[in-house]
């Protein structure tokens, strides 16, 4: 079996930034001229997640709403009395939508809809470095 | 190694319809009579998703009671002012809830607990057809 | 291709018990010194979930305050009218949450953030004995 890891590396605004990587992963499955594989698309860290989405304007305004009712920017956390950086909300709504997504590869193509785009989510509160890390395994 | 793609064909009433797959996730997982392995349930597209859950009348009505406060249908989304197709609150859904699920394969079965089944949730607002992907790889 | 499957078995004292799982795992990859692979973490059942998170005390209440808003303890679920048990908001943040997730090892480490842990969340509403599955392949 191979297993292949490579490295997306990339600057985020911060506060919900989202990302679109789709590109990045696609150019790195074609790369390594798979057949049939799998994907595992993952962050590393505590204030970041990997979703998918229909990345367009509407739902990049959206996500972030729906976000801020489950776990406010505004709200108090127990995290800031740890650490007094404010950035609490980041921290549950990543542990919600977790670090990962895995991706089929089938007869070379990365098998996703249409309108369907992988993400980063960079939930933390000041701009970032990420590394995301595409590991490809077949 | 060895990579195998086969795809669980179904129609979905749409609006958060729940169904049941572990019959046929299972069945694929007979058939290839593999002994140690790791199956991933995927389906594209950004209005449905995979995870599991006790497959039971009373659960099939709180899940989408609550799905219903992270994301009510009733909300005003952003994404209708760029499609006009009033299914903002589908996609707001899918990207929380994620489009795949991974499960252990051990001496040949399927790992799940007793109460637990994989199901597809279809969120969009209308019927639609869905395929979803059981990779198995080993 | 190799497939290891390991188990972790604990208890846990439920109602959203948060238990950091980290260190077994790692020491899992490390017992079979693989170089370079994936690792599934896994809890079958329908009332408890694997996430990461920074394992400090204020993310400990931060994070179940945040699943009472989500899916409240003290809300009335028709899962109760099915079996009585009383843990219907268990099984709706489980499913939210999802069994499992996926990290990568690269040269012989898991790849984790320096702030973030593994944990299994037992959302159950009584103490339970549970195993994780980790499973590696490469």
């Amino acid at each position: 079996m191979t297993v292949i890891n490579e490295k997306i590396n990339l600057h985020s605004k911060g506060y919900t930034d989202i990302i679109n990587i789709t590109e990045e992963v696609a150019e790195i499955v074609a790369k390594h001229k798979v057949e049939n594989a799998q994907v595992l698309v993952y962050v590393p860290g505590s204030t970041a997640s990997i979703t998918t989405i229909e990345y367009e304007p509407g739902l990049l305004k959206d996500l972030p709403e729906a976000f801020d009712k489950f776990a406010p920017m505004s709200h108090s956390y127990h995290h800031d009395e740890t650490w007094h950086d404010g950035n609490g909300y980041a921290h549950v709504r990543a542990s919600m939508i977790g670090n990962s997504e895995s991706f089929p590869v089938i007869n070379k193509e990365l098998y996703l809809g249409t309108w369907q785009q992988i993400v980063l989510i960079d939930f933390d509160n000041k701009p970032r470095t990420r590394s995301v890390i595409v590991q490809i395994v077949y």
